[in-house]
């Protein structure tokens, strides 16, 4: 292998790779869940650590308070190459269940995986610590072979991205001078599969919204009362039920007025790559496609937009049976959204649903926990080809423009606000369990995806 | 006033007032919750109680171990008048949500009410530690004043009755020629109103059933799966709101064929007596009547069978969101019947509803949690009249012919296993916010009841 400086940054990647995993488990440990407050030490915590990992690798980097969670600023300006600016987020989903962790989700642990990879299972191993970790480590990487990085380099890590990243925009506005660069770097996606790299060219749209509808002032005995007294959780399943066809499709007034059907082009590219719709739900125990009839599971997944239930709560959830009417119940409902969907308009169609369906008795508070629109990365930014030419080299198989049915909000913040674009590379695997128990992230990722990393950074910097 | 037996014993009463209401906050102390397992010692600790206390009133009584919680027998034969067996239950319903009391459930008190009266604060203070209490104080007045009960009296005090009753039929069957007695007096419904006394003649059936949708084998996240993977919320929820039309009916398959209309003579009866429907929902903060469409609220409450949600569980309720499409959901949900509804074609309909409804990649687990069929008291028992007589004389008004819309399904073993019939006298309130936070009973319930039964045992000894 000639000695160049990208041989060198890889071979003191592979070198140090130890090093890498001991740091990926220190962070793995400061149980950084954003959505609850009571773990707002925590957040600061893993804020700190990035802080101190990064000042460590020459950057200028601090912690920036926000209402909510933290963010951490980095930069390292160097006088050749582009300017790039890394995003990822340092919080992770709540843990529950609990019971169903084979192990303490915040103590990682390396299991040896049938198909002969090992892999580190711990909340936020995938999402999205190992995954933002592998770029920090490929800096580390290059800085160590070669005695600095090949472009400017500045890093905004945020932790309310499992949150709604409801700080992120006003941040951003607040710091634009600071933050502009050339292009976004993110890394909080999955490979097309688990040998195929992709670029996420599409992402769905998420609009998280609670409602909770309250009818009796008390709790009410079923035998005194049943009969002539609402019931909250009768109202909530049947406003819920008529959300959805049999069909799949959701009912809400003008939900797809917005919604395209994909490019042709696009079509055709999905359907050249290998893609096994039965694998993948029978991955988790599944056989029949549930979403919109006459759609393949690839749409379904990631170009059609969807209903969830999220969770319910109402009555008495204990050992045994109570016959009690309970005052009040309510329900976490999400919207995956895609094309041209607002989820401004998408709210307001649920909460005139939400008003249809509400007896006289009934009052019903709907809240909005988050909100964003798709995101279709631009596919003529100067950074995409060189980036993809980079992964396949690393996989030795081409790269694939691929989509992702999550959401990554922030990348339409950057494009709004900054009126930057931004490249999408992630290493995760569909079958982490993100936001499940016993998240993992599968050790290939983790070392290929810092090589990755790497190579891309050469890549840009020619 | 004349100095007879039931004079005395009415004076006694009234002077022991104080002794009776602090055995009956001794008895609440005590957190007897039969549903949950845990509990297990303090049921056995309010069982231990009422032996002690009825030993000391002259019973021979014993703690009588069932494979869950224990029974309470006593006995005291005397050589004339007929012979009672007093039946009541010492456990009571869980106390969640705890945040919604004013004080410790276990922690009674005392409560100046609005209308003069005063309000003991406390789980189980009228269901049914308050009532069967009042048969105990009006045993021991009647012994302190007179030197001996007037008839032969045993007691048969269950610890599971919130929990089903699930052992009550084979104990029963074990111990009937032990327990078999003239008539069996029950203490655990409601009088008409807070000035008339009732004795119930029906009370609606109940059938309790838990069931389970599972779906995928491991909760999975929304952006990554949402579109072609099973909800089980969803299939919940849709399963659920097919339960019920729109005009309040309930669409199981033959759910109305053993239905009957309400005799003329008891609708005209009731239709003489008091009953402000608005004011029996207003109380509760509702206005709307939400039973069968042309049923008015009294039909719904009483004579009507319903189906209720009493709870669902499944996916996130933390705080904040979380974007999970969860493994399993699962919900508790129950039947009142009246008539000739048999709960086990009830629980056979609704399998069959769920087995409807449940898509080809689900699961679903029915669990039944209770089953008992309506009850009608015979209104030809001897014991009637001179109850109903009683009760006129110490409440100053014509006592009612009443209905319950609860269920105490122990009123048809007594009469399946033993060949006895029941009188069913009531002293608590509707307003009682029996298996609700708060649960209260009123003194005057407490002291004019255990008067009621002073001149019930004089009535039916005569």
């Amino acid at each position: 292998m000639s000695d160049t400086p990208l041989n060198r940054a890889l071979a003191q990647a592979d070198a140090n790779l130890q090093g890498s995993l001991d740091r990926f488990f220190d962070l793995l440990r400061i149980p950084s869940i954003s959505t609850d407050p009571a773990y707002k030490p925590q957040c600061l915590a893993a804020a700190e650590w990035l802080v101190e990992e990064l000042s460590g690798l020459g950057f200028e980097a601090s912690i920036r308070p926000t209402p909510g969670q933290p963010m951490v600023v980095a930069h390292q300006i160097m006088p050749t190459g582009p300017h790039v600016l890394f995003y990822g987020h340092y919080d992770v989903q709540p843990v529950d269940p609990l019971s169903e962790w084979e192990a303490d989700p915040f103590s990682p642990r390396m299991v040896p995986a049938p198909n002969g990879d090992t892999h580190i299972v711990a909340r936020g191993a995938s999402d999205d610590k190992g995954q933002l970790l592998t770029f920090v480590e490929a800096c580390r990487a290059w800085r160590a072979a070669n005695g600095g990085l090949p472009m400017s380099v500045s890093f905004l890590l945020e932790g309310e991205e499992e949150a709604g990243s409801k700080n992120l925009g006003p941040f951003l506005d607040a710091t634009q001078e600071e933050l502009r660069a050339d292009i976004v770097l993110v890394c909080d996606t999955d490979m097309w599969d688990a040998t195929t790299p992709s670029i996420a060219l599409m992402l769905r749209g998420l609009c998280g919204v609670e409602v909770e509808i309250e009818a009796a002032s008390r709790d009410l005995h079923s035998g005194v009362y049943g009969g002539p007294s609402r019931n909250p959780l009768q109202v909530l399943t049947t406003m819920l039920a008529a959300m959805r066809g049999e069909d799949g499709r959701v009912l809400l007034d003008g939900f797809y007025d917005d919604v395209d059907e994909l490019p042709e082009a696009i079509r055709e590219q999905w359907a050249r790559l290998p893609f096994d719709g039965e694998s993948f739900l029978a991955d988790v125990g599944l056989s029949v496609p549930a979403g919109e009839a006459g759609r393949s599971i690839q749409e379904q997944t990631w170009s059609r937009p969807t209903f969830e239930i999220n969770g319910i709560t109402g009555g008495y959830s204990g050992v045994g049976f109570k016959t009690v009417i309970p005052a009040k119940a309510s329900a976490k409902v999400s919207f995956r959204l895609v094309g041209r969907q607002d989820p401004d308009k998408i709210v307001q169609a649920f909460r005139a649903h939400v008003a249809a369906h509400l007896p006289g008795d009934c009052k019903a508070k709907v809240t909005v926990h988050s909100a964003s629109r798709p995101t279709i990365v631009s596919s003529d930014n100067p950074y995409l080809e060189p980036a993809l030419a980079a992964l396949s080299e690393e996989w030795q198989t081409e790269a694939a423009r691929g989509a992702n049915g999550g959401s990554i909000p922030v990348i339409n913040e950057f494009k709004n606000r900054l009126g930057m674009d931004a490249l999408l590379v992630g290493f995760a695997r569909v079958d982490n369990r993100v936001h499940s128990p016993n998240e993992k992230y599968d050790l290939s990722s983790f070392s290929k995806g810092i090589r990755s990393w790497v190579r891309i950074l050469a890549a840009l910097s020619d």
